[in-house]
């Protein structure tokens, strides 16, 4: 018997599309916290930076058996370099939630973000902690709130949620996440950034696939996407499964890929100071690895990135990058930038084709588009996504504890 | 007998300062031609670019043979990503000054620095040549004008010399540098930054020694120097002897590291936008290689050099991009900041013990000092130079090409 078509669609929900999740969250300031209440399977990846934050540390012993209650996460403060007695705020947080659930300690998940070297205000989370978990409940309002207690820099929320259909079985996946500097994650299943990202599913699946599933997502998504480069102390993402629905496996990997992409997508749009937002797809390179290298330092170089946000179409940068990226090149070189309803050739095999002010036209009419490397070499191909850099990311940062 | 003291003291001069050298320059806008005339031994270190400019390609070829008759360098274009044809444009640039000069056109360097990707005006090359070469002379204003003329986004002339006493002979060192953005060369003596550096001398060395010399002396300055990340296609260093003078090796090369030093000092200070210059130094690591690695993350994080900017003591960015480095590191770190005149110590041993007002106080009143890093590991050392990122970096290179 053959089965019906399959389908990955987006719905205009979030975590609360998940049955049996509850979630709140409060904003005070640059302070915030919200809790997320639901039974199920959990699996995580972490920063890389060495330095890892304490709630890192915690949450990435618990994730080890699997099993999930809730999650509490706080925003204003890391709760990073903050030594032994940062680990055991973290612990206390995560304590605070389990005592309510009456649940293990292992089976809450703990996450911060916000100004690195400083104790958590253990006082504050401790006021307001009844007041969010008596709140909890299955919303779209719920969702929201939690959304926005968990942002530090954001401009706006970043959801997004797919319904799966595999013919026979429908699942949902329902990610929520926060930016929106310090952000080049590179992410392992052992600790290692800020950005956070929960995703919720109701997809049936053991936590060995669950493990596999997000390791894979995690690489095309979040660790290809980089706002300044720099890779934060408390990074973590992390997938729940409530595992109700039977669903088709390498469809759920499809569909969780898309919503990772996605989220990622939403982050580095949302960079601090950012106006535009661009994917870089390195083609026909010596093999994957350069590809991504490449695309990368595309993606990351200080004088790409002013240029777009000048609307410069000063190629000679992107070339200059794709030289010290330190992977095997030729001049033979393919670039063009694609939007949505444009395109511009600017090097055909090495030879310029377009016109720079075409191409500064473009950049004034495109504010989410793709810089398209073809190396002429062999079969690798990678992608980055980046944006660009602007008065206001200085502003930002220069001034973003005072 | 015992020697007199032997002495390194910079010397208000320039490359003039060498017997035997002419030099001019001209700069008409964006456009500078500038020539010296020197007999004598030449050594170069040059980018590690894949996409080496055709200059650099060129020049790395002519040094090979270690003979001098004299430098041509043009700022505003880079001759690079210009394929066959810009090559020749190199080697006839080269050659008219070989044919002016009656020497082989392996005697003359050639060097490039200016936007990437466009052929170079050799019309205005030739029109301009013979009026250079006409007014090449030994005086402090010819240097300055060949300093000047090979410029670009410089906001000030870059010359460090140096008369060395090793009690018996004196000898002197003389360089010329330019910057400003696309700064953070990595250069080997086969091709690999657009900073160009010419330093001159009248000490008798072997090639072989000027090549060890080079390469050591590059290595503790210009390659631990960064403005933007953004590694060159064009980045050469050249040492060119008159070899008329003998001095004690070890006194030469330490003087010729203080030269090196001095002028990529020069270079990031006026690095695109920059209002704050600064060393990170590293101390303590479990190696060198960590060390420096460690001191180059700081240096080159946007979070960091944005919080210098804003003179905000942000020091858990220091701890974030000490722990992306990927080095070995614990908590255990003590974090001062060194002024001329005065010192803040932020952590000891992963202790707070000074107030980020007080640092931020000290970054209002200080615009060239150090990061002080001790990781109570080993006993690896090293070092970076770096500039905070402003406004104006953003403005310069939203606007370069337009």
């Amino acid at each position: 018997m053959r089965k019906e078509l399959t389908s990955v669609t987006r719905i205009d929900d979030s975590i609360n599309a998940i049955e049996g999740l509850e979630c709140w969250g409060i904003k005070e300031g640059k302070n915030g916290l919200g809790i997320v209440r639901c039974k199920g399977k959990i699996s995580g990846v972490f920063t890389t930076n060495r330095m890892r934050a304490a709630p890192v540390m915690v949450t990435a012993q618990h994730v080890r058996k699997g099993e999930f209650k809730g999650l509490v996460v706080n925003s204003g403060n890391a709760n990073a370099f903050t030594g032994v007695k940062g680990l055991e705020d973290a612990k206390r947080m995560a304590n605070m939630l389990a005592s309510r659930l009456s649940c293990k300690l292992e089976e809450v998940a703990v996450c911060s973000t916000g100004i690195i070297g400083r104790r958590l205000d253990m006082g504050w989370i401790e006021s307001k902690i009844d007041e969010v978990f008596a709140r909890l409940e299955n919303s779209r309002e719920a969702a929201r709130n939690f959304a926005k207690a968990i942002t530090t820099t954001d401009r706006f929320l970043k959801e997004y949620a797919v319904k799966v259909s595999d013919g026979d079985e429908r699942a949902v996946i329902a990610g929520v996440a926060k930016g929106a500097g310090m952000i080049a994650p590179s992410m392992k299943p052992v600790p290692a950034a800020t950005m956070l990202a929960f995703i919720f599913t109701d997809a049936n699946l053991t936590k060995t696939e669950m493990d596999r599933f997000l390791v894979d997502a995690v690489e095309r998504s979040f660790n290809v996407a980089t706002v300044d480069g720099d890779t934060s102390t408390n990074d973590t993402v992390l997938l729940i499964s409530t595992c109700k629905k039977r669903i088709d496996k390498e469809l759920f990997r499809k569909a969780l890929t898309e919503v990772c992409f996605q989220l990622a997508k939403m982050i580095v749009k949302d960079g601090e100071g950012a106006t535009k937002v661009f994917e870089v797809h390195v083609r026909n390179a010596k093999n994957n690895e350069d590809a991504s290298r490449a695309a990368k330092a595309v993606a990351n170089s200080l004088l790409v990135k002013t240029a777009i946000f000048g609307c410069d179409a000063n190629w000679g940068r992107i070339i200059a990058a794709l030289g010290y990226s330190g992977i095997d090149l030729t001049e033979n070189i393919t670039l063009s930038f694609e939007g949505r309803d444009e395109e511009v050739h600017l090097l055909e095999k090495g030879e310029q084709t377009g016109l720079e002010s075409v191409a500064s036209e473009f950049l004034r009419r495109n504010d989410d588009f793709k810089i398209v490397i073809d190396l002429h070499l062999g079969n690798g191909k990678g992608y980055a996504i980046g944006c660009d850099l602007s008065y206001d990311y200085v502003r930002f940062n220069a001034e973003y504890t005072t």
